[in-house]
């Protein structure tokens, strides 16, 4: 038996795989963010959201494979990509793997030191860069990540928090295609953390349950953990913090966004997008791999 | 010795007290609350808040009365009106009080009952009703209240947890004046909660130290709790939150607000402002009083 407080309900196993179906079904539906014959890519981590994403995307008869980044961290990265793999393999679904080490010369953690960035932020810039090339280069429409509610509330609370009003103008669960980018979407953002758990054990899903150690202690577990205690309080806080942000609130963040898409060359070293000569991602390889 | 760790900041008692009166001080001066000949009625309920904020306007050489409410809550109220009479008299104050049950006939916890209201609603509309009529009927220009820091940024997580977009619009530290309203002024919301607390020690000021019984376990209080726990994580994330809205958000929520200004009428049973034929206070009035 599974609860689900906010929406005052009780599911056995079979019900809860159809509440999962059903809600992912709707999101896809109601931002658009799917048509049924377009080619979807899954970020997948080897945690839960995103393994559970790519079980619900191909039981719901998308034509969907999963793109792997190795990023080097240690013991935790070697089983994560174990999961991936062992997942795909045992459903004969496609997994691309790239490797950070063998085809850019470096990791995540000496990387992001050698760079003087911060793990997450190496990290996440790497994942965006990597995840948008390989969706353009295998023909994918759509690369789809398996954020789930908890995540976009505490990211929203973050950007909320410091009002970026920069960040909060593109939190949306679909991010439009546009030269260079594939659609991005978030077809998780109605299930919550402990819905993707339950989910995985319900489908005999594997996957790795240990949080990344270079994000232990980071500010979003903070926000996590704040918004867990609201959600306590009021069952349904934090849908309602989201979803009456896209509806109320986000348009207007919007004003004036869109207006740098204008202004973007492509990169001398790569050909991606970017508003400078040389792209982000780039930039991070030279300083990742050359001061050492 | 009293450390303010988002100013990073240590104070003796003499320092301390000059530090609470520059942060009211500019932040009058930055928000434009009161005019130097200006008559100035601070709202006090016998908590270390109000009776601080009523001891600093006197300190800055304001011309300022206090107004207290009673509001027949058992014991609490009792020995709240004791504090602020205490201190009123004390320091040759005048204090202008007023009876909820002698002059209205019912007090907040019989009254918020029999009309079906939760007691802080009650509570929240008769003294905003009761404190602009002893502004007006006084010949005050502005009402002052207490509402600090956390306060503020307390309501303000409140409503964008919701994104009541009519409650962000009118966030502000300073409501101005309009027909039949005095202007209303926040000024310490500069100031945390604990620094309030550490003025009255410094200062020898006895208050209130129970919270108002009614409110124990409030959603507001909750909020509170959040905030508090990412302001341990990041010292200086209320006064961030609470000020950067101002300055690049507010004005996103204004769009509209101030049309309901237009069609205010006159209360048939009070005069006060009204949108509706019967001012909500004169409604609640009638039903804390006849249904018993």
């Amino acid at each position: 038996m599974i609860d689900v407080r906010r929406h005052n309900a009780n599911f056995c196993g079979e019900h809860f795989v159809a509440h999962c179906e059903e809600q992912v079904r709707r999101t896809i539906h109601q931002f658009r963010m799917i048509a049924p014959a377009e080619r979807v890519l899954v970020a997948v981590s080897g945690g839960k959201d995103s393994l559970a994403l790519w079980d619900l995307l191909a039981r719901l008869g998308y034509d969907v494979d999963g793109v792997y980044l190795r990023l080097g961290i240690g013991e935790y990265s070697d089983e994560s990509g174990d999961y991936a793999r062992r997942f795909a393999a045992g459903r004969g679904l496609k997994l691309v793997e790239i490797d950070l080490r063998d085809e850019y010369g470096f990791d995540v953690p000496t990387g992001a030191k050698a760079a003087k960035r911060v793990p997450c932020s190496a990290c996440g810039l790497s994942k965006r860069h990597l995840f948008n090339r390989a969706a353009l280069d295998g023909g994918y429409d759509v690369v789809a990540t398996g954020h789930n509610l908890d995540d976009e509330a505490a990211v929203l609370f973050g950007n909320v928090l410091r009002w970026n009003v920069d960040y909060l103008a593109r939190q949306a669960p679909v991010l439009p295609e546009r030269a260079g980018f594939p659609r991005k979407v978030k077809p998780l953002v109605r299930l919550a953390e402990r819905e993707m758990a339950a989910y995985c054990v319900v489908r005999g899903i594997d996957y790795q349950v240990e949080e990344c150690p270079m994000a232990a202690g980071n500010r979003h577990l903070g926000y996590k953990e704040a918004l867990n205690t609201i959600e306590a309080q009021s069952p349904g806080s934090k849908a309602a913090f989201y979803f009456e942000f896209l509806d109320k609130a986000a348009h207007r963040f919007n004003a004036g966004f869109g207006d740098e898409q204008d202004a973007l060359l492509s990169c001398a070293s790569c050909g991606a997008p970017t508003p400078v000569e040389i792209c982000a991602f780039c930039k991070l390889v030279e300083r990742a791999t050359t001061t050492r």
